[in-house]
């Protein structure tokens, strides 16, 4: 039910119940809650209604297992990070239909989902043990100056709906590469995807409580995103929110704008497969004070603007307070770096749109967050730089 | 007055006035509010009451100027680096003794502060041209990606009293080096030393508002760090605070640890010279709920436990909500190893106890703070990693 | 034969040809040469005995390889080594045998030297794909200048027969990560190892030419070795050697040690295995002049010497033209710090004796030799840094 | 005589002894040679005609200066190298006036130079605190593992004509930032520039032995070049070649090309100034075997040939035994990297013509060289990488 017809190969895969400290349990209070798919509309399953107290059980789960894991050699940790990413390829068909099931996306792009994924677990097997400190040059005789890198224990990790699967494997490679321990609580609609990546990290040997899933309610987030903010066994928190899903919201931006004197070019109606859908839609003749072109609408409605000059283009773009991404098409290389390095964005994608990639820094700036995931720096967050200085060598 | 009978060689340096966007200037109320040598009591000068409207202006001032700041080349920012710290050198009598003045240091210490500070200054402009960014493997044919480091655009400095000019030049070395602008707030008690900085870096050249220094009353201290915190124009805060000194708190947290149990090896009283003073006070026999024990003193209060094992020692050291430094004597390389990485600290300095340095990462773990200063990785918040993926090249 | 009763699983992988463009090939002239083991003395096989316009053949089959392989992604080289490095895992027993029986050493010893060998595979493959440039501040506006790393072209690489296996992983690894492509001349008494790799380099899927493997005869070494270092199609040349295995000349120089008044501790005699084995030795009472000290008698005799300061010791041990490695046994920290800095070796085992390690780099100072294999910096060598300069970007 | 009637404001710098051990001295046979101005071709001065035995002598001096040299702070050379730039900055005239004189050219080239050569004791400087070590993660545990870098010792270094000041600046920089010493041979016709450059290193209190200088005719090249190349004291060489100044050589290839049936576009003819010079040559309708093209003529002639292609433009660039440096033209981002990839040069100019930096790394690939000058790869080959394996750390 829900998975559109479709058998997993791994019935297991599909878990009802949360993770912590290497078991898969209920809520304390006993309560579930249902999700739905969002394409159907159809219940696929039932997940454990965890509130703070399970929380807190699992934040305690997670810091025993610190005082252990962090011990643990980087070849250690690389090597069952690496025995997880190959779990995740082995079991891609499966996850792929499971966060189709969940998320609502097509099955092709859950199946480019899964590839990406898993690609964060690779990747950060590999860096784990590229963790280096540095042999400083001592500013005085007669001493070393070292600096270390060293986990900084539990990490919070709250991720969103519309990238179940990845969001995970990007912050807990790199925590769990660090030598840290998580908490990972997946949003609402989407925690089978989770579940199944615990499921598989349990199978690769990953010890119970370095990574545990809570399952939880909207209603419960506050108290459980506040736990995991303030608890003193948290040294970290990590977390990717996406706009709600909403349809209804998309349709009323969209002909807001159009009200307002926005074109359409193409879509700009409701879907006729129902509710749940808003056709693909071209605006042109937009406004900066549209909300297709001021907020980021999170739906299939892309708004065109002209311009005469790069100035312009890079006025328009920089009007904003966000700055996840930014993409332009130029073939002229002065163009390229000059119009790259004014974009106000985190990521430029110049002549090309599929820019994601395990080993580049995935962030943006102004409100669209901070830090950065993937490559060698989405490792620095879950370490702390220890500097040593050892005194009276005598050479 | 104030300066203990010492006299400047360059009476400018002694600034009553503010300095935003290149001028010295007061408050736009007129306000003004009087600073005390700690050590006498006397009155040293007075400097203007600013409060959020005045700090309003300099962020404007900041943010404007951060337009061509950014496009400067990292070498000009490095040569005028270098010429404000080569000011600092030539002036660094004349900075002890102001430093002196109003942070009631002894003038040795001062000189100490002096040279540290300016050290910051050095460090960072060689740093400045050294900002690289990464040229990447790319993960699929035919595209390139790159790495590229930004400055994030006007930074808010707060600073305390207890180091009035080295964590400033510790912020405002790195922030500029990276190609920020900043509005620094020091400490109300400590105003003179960040204008005569100011005065420095105008007469190296520094162009008008990429430094601004606001002097405000503590009781103005919530708005005006509000707005640092809160305006869009502000995109990092960097902030250290200190404990207020409090000579009679450091009396009583001594005399309730005495009360408690605590035996006195030295001091543990009242100055001769006064109020404004403590002796300087080493204390055994303490128990772990004693306040020389439980809280940060910040005072000359030395509080000593004996232990029998090492895992005892690291149990005490690691009891704690803090972590900026630890230290600790052994010639024993195994256990120097094995205690300086299960220490929880951001420092430890093993056979040494000054182990601060310009080119070592300064900062603490747990209550300690967020983010390393000093070193390469100082200049980390200061910028932002830009990913450039440039497709097509059919190659 | 050779393989001292012991049966390969996979017999196929005890090659006698050599190896050619993809293909398995013998000498043009047609001649081949025997293998003995060294341990028994028995024929266990034999390979061609190829000679310069044999390996002219092989020069021209990886250069016109390394037009396409250079620009493979260094994702695509990362699997195909990753491959090769799960093979090598898969028929470690065999490459142990068939090591035991063309090198002479204990099947423990071979074990492990498999395990080492493989994990280079491992290490460069994890490597490849970080090969980064770097985006440097330009010192002049209005460009920008960056440094990429591209590999050199084909690596001419000679091995030594003591370690037939690791010494091709350790070179071959970090050439074909770089996007070399390598022609291998293993040592006249161990080619079967070689050839072994070869079966599953290509088994692995790299392209034929990538990596080929010449045997040859030592009386064609030096037209060989010449041509290697003298083609212009050859732009790297990677060469180890050890002293010829000779009982003989190990116990002529025990023998000569000993009439010049060294005491035997342990040892000192012909082994009842017969000519081809010698006692484990222990030598005291030696001095500077005698051959167990003087000079590389790469055989088991140790000579001991007494000292009684740091400084005499430091002496002794740098009174040498070579300079590998070297160990010591201290806990004092001050100490290690200061004698590891002082002694004039590449390599500083302190309180430990096994120290290579994939990660590390291994090399020597003096006449040890140059450069550095293992770690990061063991693909330097394979790599040219071509910097760019993009004018008239007009920012 | 010979500095063209200019003037020296410090006439002192014009040294007419080689500098050994902080002394200036005479070549101990007694003899002398002189230099000429190779503009005017009159005699400018003499200086010692030093053999293998003074040679010999500064080799011990800079190795007896080793032994203290490596061990000061990186701080401490940091503060000497930049004193010597600073004393180049302030003598830029009179080193300009000095190069003009014994290299012949024009006087606001040699400014270039001066500027360019004194720019990499400044980077240097700064590059000295900055050789960092790393601490590795430990592949097993119970260990610690360490790469340190230290000076290799002493250094000999070979420059040329053509950049007197500069050649040796970018390798003595270099090679004391890292620890070593060096003896310097500057070219027969040019050792003015490098003896002026003595007389300020010793101002600025660079300590005896540690940087010396040796004059010597091109009849003694052989023998002095032998010594520092085999001397087991030396630890590594540095060279730049340059053709040898030729009017008349330049003069006949451009012949023989125009006799081949290249067209002259402008000059192609003797100078009017004399037999000294030769005009400025542009040379059309050029074929591959011609000497203007088949060589570096290192004279003032370029020959330009047309292509259809970029693929034919790479094959003509890349169809050529020499690889320094390779421009193009081009405003496509696409060809850009294109094009900068596949040139088998070691540096590329795009869109620019005068890249030369001390920030970056110069050098070429083929036939014109090893290694790179320059950035901080410019320090790798002075230094060793040392690496330290600490065991039975018992965490």
């Amino acid at each position: 039910a829900g998975l559109h017809g479709r058998k997993l190969q791994e019935p297991w895969l599909m878990k009802n119940l949360a993770f912590i400290n290497g078991k898969f349990v209920g809520a304390k209070s006993g309560k579930t809650f249902e999700v739905d798919n969002p394409a159907s509309g159809k219940i696929i399953g039932e997940v454990p209604a965890m509130d703070a107290s399970d929380t807190k059980e699992a934040i305690a789960a997670a810091h025993a297992a610190f005082a252990t894991w962090k011990n643990t050699t980087a070849k250690e940790r690389s090597k069952l990070l690496r025995r997880w990413f190959t779990l995740l390829e082995e079991h891609k068909e499966d996850l792929a239909i499971i966060l189709t099931a969940e998320a609502g996306k097509p099955l092709a792009e859950s199946r480019g989902e899964v590839a990406y994924g898993s690609s964060f677990l690779e990747f950060f097997a590999e860096e784990a043990t590229r963790i280096h400190g540095e042999v400083l040059q001592p500013a005085l005789p007669n001493r070393e100056m070292l600096l270390i890198r060293q986990p900084v224990g539990v990490a919070g990790l709250i991720t969103p709906w519309n990238f179940p699967n990845a969001m995970i494997t990007r912050k807990a490679g790199a925590a769990l590469a660090a030598g840290c321990t998580c908490v990972v609580k997946p949003a609402e609609d989407t925690p089978f995807s989770a579940l199944a990546l615990a499921a598989l990290a349990d199978k690769a040997g990953i010890p119970p409580g370095v990574f545990n899933v809570i399952t939880s309610l909207k209603s419960d987030a506050a108290a459980v995103g506040n736990l995991l903010c303030t608890s003193p066994l948290v040294a970290a928190i990590s977390f990717t929110v996406s706009w709600p899903p909403s349809p209804s919201l998309v349709s009323l931006m969209a002909a807001i704008s159009v009200n307002g004197g926005a074109t359409v070019l193409l879509g700009g109606a409701p879907h006729t497969a129902g509710a749940l859908f808003y056709q693909p839609t071209l605006l042109t003749d937009v406004t900066p004070d549209m909300p297709c072109v001021a907020t980021e609408i999170f739906g299939p409605v892309v708004a065109i603007s002209k311009f005469e000059t790069e100035e312009e283009a890079l006025r328009i773009a920089n009007d904003c307070k966000s700055g996840l991404a930014g993409y332009f098409i130029s073939q002229d290389v002065s163009q390229v770096w000059r119009v790259a390095r004014q974009l106000e964005v985190g990521m430029v994608g110049i002549n090309e749109g599929l820019i994601s990639a395990a080993e580049a820094a995935f962030g943006g700036i102004k409100e669209s967050g901070l830090g950065r995931e993937g490559s060698s720096h989405g490792i620095d967050d879950y370490t702390e730089i220890k500097y040593l200085c050892i005194g009276n060598t005598h050479l």
